[in-house]
């Protein structure tokens, strides 16, 4: 026998719609979702009307205006475009694989870049000695860049690989282009990765290379890639805009 | 030969902790990497001093210390304890699997539980119906559960299945349960599925329904898991705190 909700949770069986003119609902969100319904009828790029416009269309002051556009910025439906408000495109879709950015970029038809920030050797601290499989101190390649899609930055990638693995990678690497191209060219083979994704605000440094607004949420993925005899290729931190990207997998039984 | 980064970027490479001590970085972020490192040396439960005891510490106002004690709460390092803010424990690490909510909680020590919240027919507007492979207006059980976690609020789940293929759950599942464990009994195989995981911020109803605060980013999954023939036996939208959820998988060369 089913066990039914009780009675005073069955105001909350109401659909979403409806829960939204209930008296707890704040007038923003209201507001933020008339805003989601006219958005879906433009098309990309369409420009907003002033908050002055919208307040007086809804009958709400600007600042209840302001926070329900705020939140749709942060959740990609809009975004500014100078002193505008536009509608933004849909999400990128990023498949979980062991493939590249780059590949994955191509695939939606965008074209991928990579803006170099940082290429330095440097001693492996503890934890990453742990992910490497390396001694803490020995010396490490991290190469930091600014992820482009179609010229715009989207993301923030830091990887970390044994300098003693890849002693000729400082020279022969082109930092702008695709590092598991290089990778795959010198014979390394990836086996597998152990990837973590998880939500995480942008600290100030990463509002000012990425240039998106403060405490924006944005997606980390951690990764560890290691070739089919297990040792670790590399350690990578990519930090992606919660606003502009979506991740997706196929899950299979496992075996 | 390695593309140097421009010299107007090179300020750009040094360590996170000294670009923390530039003129360009604002004063809480300072004050939230302090009490970063401080909270790193205490443990899960541990109650931080007042706020006016912080302010006066770090020489800062205590709107400073409160706007960094909001998002290191928004990231999950700490946590509201009364009126008191405490240490938060380690995010769960929930796989990316066909495994169950419930296995996966197991897993990590917890004890997993669900609220229910909704359990009711409906018809299928176009987009499930399209994800279901039924007819629009056909019938769809729809179960709406509060996943907890050691009794704690985490999530919440939103399941949609063809009602024509499961004429006798609505009368035989216990929705506190498991619903894979019923299904599997019920001789459902999981073939595949397709799952999309993105940042979102909750809703004012999530976060009733939650207990979270408001416009702390989610993580929102959306899976459609099929059976060994290609049909699609659900349709779920999970919404998980992004202050206590990351999700990991284990990525293989693509066939």
């Amino acid at each position: 026998m089913p066990v039914k909700p009780p009675a005073s949770r069955l105001h909350e069986t109401v659909p979403r719609e409806d829960a939204a003119r209930d008296g707890a609902t704040p007038k923003y969100f209201l507001v933020k979702s008339e805003l989601s319904t006219v958005i879906d009828g433009l098309s990309e790029g369409a420009i907003l009307p002033t908050e002055r416009d919208l307040a007086q269309r809804f009958g709400v002051a600007r600042m209840t205006v302001r926070q329900a556009i705020r939140e749709l910025r942060l959740e990609g439906r809009l975004e500014r475009n100078g002193r505008s408000t536009a509608v933004a495109g849909p999400k990128l879709v990023q498949p979980l694989t062991l493939g590249s950015y780059t590949e994955g970029v191509r695939q939606q038809g965008l074209t991928p870049g990579r803006r170099p920030i940082t290429f330095e050797e440097i001693p492996a601290d503890e934890a990453l000695a742990g992910h490497l499989h390396i001694a803490a101190g020995a010396t490490v390649l991290h190469l930091e860049r600014l992820l482009l899609a179609d010229n715009q930055r989207v993301g923030l990638e830091n990887t970390y690989l044994p300098a003693s693995r890849f002693p000729a990678l400082m020279d022969e690497f082109d930092p702008t282009t695709s590092l598991y191209a290089y990778l795959h060219a010198s014979g390394v083979v990836f086996a597998e990765a152990d990837e973590r994704i998880e939500t995480v605000l942008a600290s100030p440094r990463e509002v000012r290379l990425i240039g998106t607004s403060p405490a924006l949420p944005m997606l980390l993925l951690n990764r560890v890639t290691r070739d089919p005899s297990g040792h670790p290729v590399e350690r990578v931190r990519s930090l992606f805009r919660g606003d502009r990207f979506s991740f997706t997998a196929r899950l299979r039984p496992e075996s």
